[in-house]
């Protein structure tokens, strides 16, 4: 199967943007066509799983409002740029020998979701758009909505006009290993869940992953810094969505304001946080919750060491006044994202004006941090000559005349 | 030893391009000033080697001729623009919120080669030149060259003003299977060696590792093109240098022109090339010798689709006066570079003008192809904000005007 969806996938990765387009707004009308169905299908799975937690059940489920949500990303998607095919650079090696540096699609993507059926849609609409063929393997909790929500948007695609295998659904439960080996056929991996789940991924496969395991993000007050400031971006960044991988898990404090600060904050209004004073390194964790870990350092270098040791290199704040300090801390922490005196919440591919995100990955090569569209795509050198030869050039009777065309 | 250099790594990182330049200047001079003594110990390594076969030997002796090679690539690096630092793109996100895309380097890049000493020096310099950390391991059979080598290359880069640790050698034969584990403090491997090297780290880390294995180059000759320029274009690929990545190893010919094109090869001039008519798959190899497997196919589709699932995705030219042939060609052939009436060993970063090579890349995901200084950063994304909340947007408070400044 994996190489079925190879094969198309190379046929789909050349196709116009206008029929990948096309097959967008079929998937949009498929879905609303046939949500009853689709409702009934995610009915059985939440029967079938009716002693699972609340916050999976709520995961789990798909109505009008999730396809009312679906509906609303395939849209935006359909107006934004299509990502392949934009030349990079073009440049005269010499005289009729052209070579272009032009985005294409990486080929197949493998997408491996917990529980949420919804990602089963934004994720396939984001690897048609791009032109990447996609293995898609859904938590068994969801069975039957991923196999009515695939089966929907598969033969919505091909109505559309994509080729046969653009995409395929893995059902059985021994094919997540199974795919974690398909190095030949897959190029990339993203995986949607749990941090737990992530990581069983990025150690199980020589795939490479787009992802984060954990999102352990600081913000770190300077002595320079507005002490209001500092308290409301703290807060932002802890409380305006604790679940999230950008929000703040450690606060790091300049010794001559950690009091003032601390005091600020006790005093806030909004959500009750529960401050912890670092004990151990088991102190410097995730918590997704209402609670952050609080420790007090002598200088930005402190904050600095501490980020780059203890951090998930995922996005880290500074709040001061002191531009000199900032750029330090901004040219020597060693993360995604490195703000100054905003919150790390901003940590996002619609924050960053993307239009789109595929995820966010703390991976140090490219693409790193909150990643849109352009993520799914690499790129191929195209020459184009008369009969050039290296011969010529290796014996001096040519040599290179290099210009950037563009 | 791999942590020190991850700590040192974040200071070269944020040092002046001046300061690492001046570290190569210094490079050179050490090399001038220390060469007898590199080369008695290239002479132990020689004479304990004496029975090693002629080529290797020949990788493995470091004289005044390979000395003046890796001073002359020295200078060349010198001269290069800074790759980190440069601003990739600079965007409001919303009145005193301006997002900044930054290069920085990658961090610790380890390098594990095979024989040749001069490796050490070349890739050594690379990384101090894009500012990561390097922890180098050479063959055993050149333990005395790359100690000696290595010794005077981290001296001068103290002396220059480098950080402690910028660099480290690993001596013993347990280290290679430490280094393919240390992912948490190894944020690239770039290996240097036979096709069996490569293929054994790639297949034992899970660390992003740059380079390829394999160099299974194509050249189609289309019922299109010009014979004469076919037979130059496919001498060229095969014999200009037959050992190297980029030679083609298989020719595929249409087979309207497959006669024509075999009968001008034969009575061509220059080196005999022994073609060998496909008969099994494992025809499709390479050789890295004067030896060509020859298919014949129907069409240029035929040509892709075996392109796509025998080659290595590397460089494939196809040779043809019909633009929209070579158009579709280059379109659906999956590799890094994609020609068209050139030869396939133009694939290397001098001829591409990025004036230095780190590697050629056969993986999907950037970097790809031909790999100039610019592989050896990523980037980071720099918020700077008034305080900035993403509360205020979701509240409505405040909205999002994206622009971009640059």
């Amino acid at each position: 199967m994996a190489k079925a969806v190879k094969e198309a996938s190379v046929r789909l990765g050349a196709s116009p943007c206008e029929l990948r387009t096309r097959s967008l707004t079929a998937f949009a009308d498929g879905l609303k066509r046939h949500k009853e169905a689709l409702f009934a299908a995610n009915r059985e799975d939440l029967a079938r799983g009716s002693s699972l937690p609340a916050p999976i059940l709520g995961r789990l489920k798909f109505d009008e409002h999730k396809l009312l949500d679906v509906i609303a990303g395939i849209r935006n998607l359909e107006n934004l740029d299509d990502p392949t095919g934009k030349v990079l650079f073009e440049r005269q090696l010499d005289e009729g020998l052209i070579l272009s540096k032009v985005t294409c699609p990486i080929g197949v993507i493998g997408v491996i979701f917990e529980s949420r059926p919804d990602a089963l849609v934004q994720i396939l609409s984001l690897c048609v758009k791009s032109g990447n063929g996609a293995i898609l393997k859904g938590g068994s909790e969801a069975k039957n909505t991923n196999k009515a929500l695939f089966d929907v948007l598969y033969e919505a695609g091909l109505s559309a006009g994509l080729p046969e295998y653009f995409a395929a659904l893995v059902e059985d439960r021994a094919g997540i290993d199974e795919l974690l080996h398909c190095h030949e056929d897959i190029d990339l991996l993203i995986p949607r869940g749990s941090n737990a789940f992530v990581r069983y991924i990025m150690e199980n496969s020589r795939i490479p992953v787009m992802g984060h395991a954990d999102g352990i993000c600081h913000v770190y007050v300077d002595s320079d810094a507005d002490p209001d400031m500092a308290v409301s971006v703290i807060l932002d960044s802890k409380t305006q969505y604790p679940a999230a991988c950008n929000a703040a898990e450690t606060l790091l404090l300049h010794r001559q304001i950690a009091g003032q600060v601390m005091e600020k904050l006790r005093k806030a209004d909004g959500p009750a946080v529960e401050y912890i004073e670092a004990s151990s390194q088991e102190d410097f964790r995730e918590y997704l919750d209402y609670k952050m870990t609080v420790k007090v350092v002598d200088d930005v270098d402190e904050a600095i060491t501490h980020i780059n040791r203890y951090g998930s290199h995922h996005t880290d704040c500074i709040v001061t006044r002191n531009e000199t300090t900032a750029g330090r801390f901004q040219d020597l922490v060693d993360s995604a994202g490195v703000y100054w005196n905003a919150s790390t919440r901003f940590a996002d591919g619609f924050r960053y004006g993307f239009g789109a995100e595929v995820g966010i990955s703390t991976g140090k090569m490219p693409p790193r941090g909150p990643v849109g569209l352009e993520g799914l795509v690499t790129y191929k050198y195209k020459l184009k000559g008369k009969g050039h030869l290296v011969g010529d050039y290796a014996s001096g009777k040519r040599s290179f005349h290099f210009a950037d065309l563009m």
